[in-house]
């Protein structure tokens, strides 16, 4: 079949909207009709070309909503008219690591995602003949994709499309971090550091927990409005300080915090999220990715005096078996997605997603695929992008 | 009064014996009489001058047991004749950081001992009218010493106090380790970096809370049969492999271990440790000190990808509450500190301790100040070390 897909060329070079081919769904596979997308900091840093791990040409993409219109033989957990989030963290429950109960780290299908191909070593994707890569297997930036069903949550059919996307990645990593890796409990204090998407769902999430205090850090001030509202007590700019950001966290909280998040991938950073933890007992988990080859480094002395150093990815959730149950929080009204869309545009517009991201002027924008079928909710958050 | 002391005068001078003068307890404060004390790297740490916080001149030692002698105003949880281990980690109930039940690192009087003084600045050590420096707040190389009432722990007057000595350091750090910092669960893989006291407490401490499988790594393999007595299935060399060791653990393991321990101060053995884990769960428990400014560093997709790196000090044990338990346990027969002992010799041959901790001959050599008294014991464990 064909389909329209923005295709990332090469590194640095402008996403292109073309018709592609796809082929349908092989055994175990599901073919989705994607309704909504949004675009993440990973996929803009893989079109940097400073992921070490990029491969193009690629369809990249990975957080989004669709329904499912075909399924390949052998699926039986989905089928036509499902909705569902991509998963770029799969869970197959027979993978050891998922068996293991300790991670959500599926391992099932790692090596050919990793290649950019399907769990058969092939792509579905190919334009006039060349092979397209698949992308964190999903490729949502194409209206049709195609996934192995251990890659896709089913979720309630009273998730609005129009704004679902945002399940797909920055709600469940950065509210996952707090309740799954970090374990915050209720009282503690919460350094955010990085006020993206991510690091918005991580406040929510720690106010959602009963965080006593919630300091976010940015250099960016303009996101300071809206870390307060999802539950920020404090709103810290380093450049607005002489001394290093960790200690000035130390001497805000009376030695430090009981929990920091590194939400921007910034090597750096993570060193001071380390150190701005309080010493005995303050736990430090990155989130963020960095760039091919940098180490993060400090004094031992930070761990044997107590401190910890984790990481977390998606969340730490298991896709099929949690990420269902958060949209059902969701939508009780446990929380509201709406403050992390910021921004709603065509397909055609993607390129200017990049834009805003780029610049630090959006939280997420959803880029829909049919806009007169979903732009035109009244309740739809954030701006419309003129064409 | 006057007490025998070991004197170290400066880095990298031999100890020398000298008769100095002692103040009597202040109020808060006990006199202790050593009976016996053992070296641990961490003593010969300090006289290398690699310390950052060494001063000099002073009264190194700080493994071992005594007798409370007599006991300053307003004490009241001990009184002469009690049998007691110094606390280099003390425990004042009254510590916030006691308090927050958290954590072992008692900040009560961490100022002073830093600063090689007591609680109220000033030294109870000279020798001819100069001040000479309180080491790790417990001085445990004079035959007397004064000791803040925090920083000592009463244990039953059953511990043989020929070899109870290493109840104050290597046992409850390793064993303390596995069970308060890592919580090493039964059926887990462990790895433990430096088969010195500490490390072969890890080792105990990791059979007895049932651990599956526990692969000892030293380049030195005189240490192997006395790891593989105590519990140890696996010892490697990593002189004996081309891959770095960290691979060699992940490939005899099937994906690396569940936890690993440095035991050493060795900040690229820190490395290995954190990344011979297994993906998804695995945790590192930074044991060792390294030397001044030196730092760990790490990918820290390391981390993202499921491990913790933490660190542990005192093995999380809280001196005055726990470690007299730990010391019943001993006399239970739960465990034995008899393979920890490989020397014994006279206060005056306390050099030849740290030749022998040095070359690597010693796991532990405990002195005894009275050796009429305690070196006399038929079941005594280790070598007499011949005047």
């Amino acid at each position: 079949m064909k389909t329209r897909a923005a295709i990332a060329w090469e590194p640095n070079r402008p996403l292109e909207i073309e018709e592609i081919d796809l082929e349908g769904p092989k055994a175990g596979e599901v073919l989705i009709r994607i309704v909504t997308t949004s675009l993440c900091h990973t996929d803009m840093f893989t079109l940097s070309g400073a992921d070490p791990e990029g491969l193009f040409p690629a369809v990249l993409g990975h957080e989004a909503v669709g329904i499912v219109e075909e399924i390949g033989p052998g699926v039986t957990s989905v089928r036509p008219g499902d909705h569902v989030i991509p998963l770029y963290t799969p869970e197959d429950p027979n993978c050891p690591y998922i068996k293991s109960g300790k991670t959500n780290l599926c391992q099932t299908i790692r090596k050919t995602q990793g290649r950019g191909v399907m769990p058969d070593g092939t792509s579905r994707f190919s334009y006039k003949g060349k092979m397209i890569h698949h992308y964190m297997g999903t490729s949502t930036f194409s209206e049709y994709t195609v996934l192995p069903e251990i890659a896709v949550a089913k979720i309630s059919k009273e998730a609005p499309l129009a704004k679902a996307s945002v399940m797909g990645c920055a709600v469940p990593t950065g509210m996952g971090a707090v309740r799954n890796t970090a374990k915050v409990e209720p009282g503690s204090t919460v350094a955010v550091f990085g006020l993206g998407a991510v690091g918005m769902a991580v406040i929510q999430g720690a106010k959602m927990v009963g965080a006593r205090r919630i300091i976010g850090i940015d250099t960016n001030p303009s996101k300071f409005l809206l870390a307060r509202n999802l539950g920020a007590d404090d709103c810290i700019n380093p450049k607005d300080f002489a001394e290093p950001i960790h200690q000035v966290i130390i001497d805000m909280t009376d030695g430090g915090v009981d929990y920091s998040f590194e939400c921007i991938g910034n090597v750096n950073v993570m060193r001071s999220a380390l150190e701005c933890c309080h010493k005995g007992w303050g736990e430090c988990t990155v989130i963020g990715v960095a760039g091919a080859g940098e180490e993060i480094s400090t004094l031992p002395f930070q761990l044997v005096t107590g401190r910890v150093w984790r990481g977390s990815a998606f969340g730490g959730v298991l896709g099929r078996s949690q990420l269902p149950g958060m949209v059902d929080e969701w939508l009780r009204g446990d929380f509201s997605v709406d403050p992390y869309i910021t921004h709603n545009m065509t397909h055609e517009q993607i390129n200017t997603a990049f834009d805003l991201l780029h610049a630090g002027e959006s939280i997420r924008s959803v880029i829909h695929f049919r806009p007169q079928e979903t732009m035109l909710v009244n309740s739809l958050p954030g701006k419309i992008v003129p064409a």
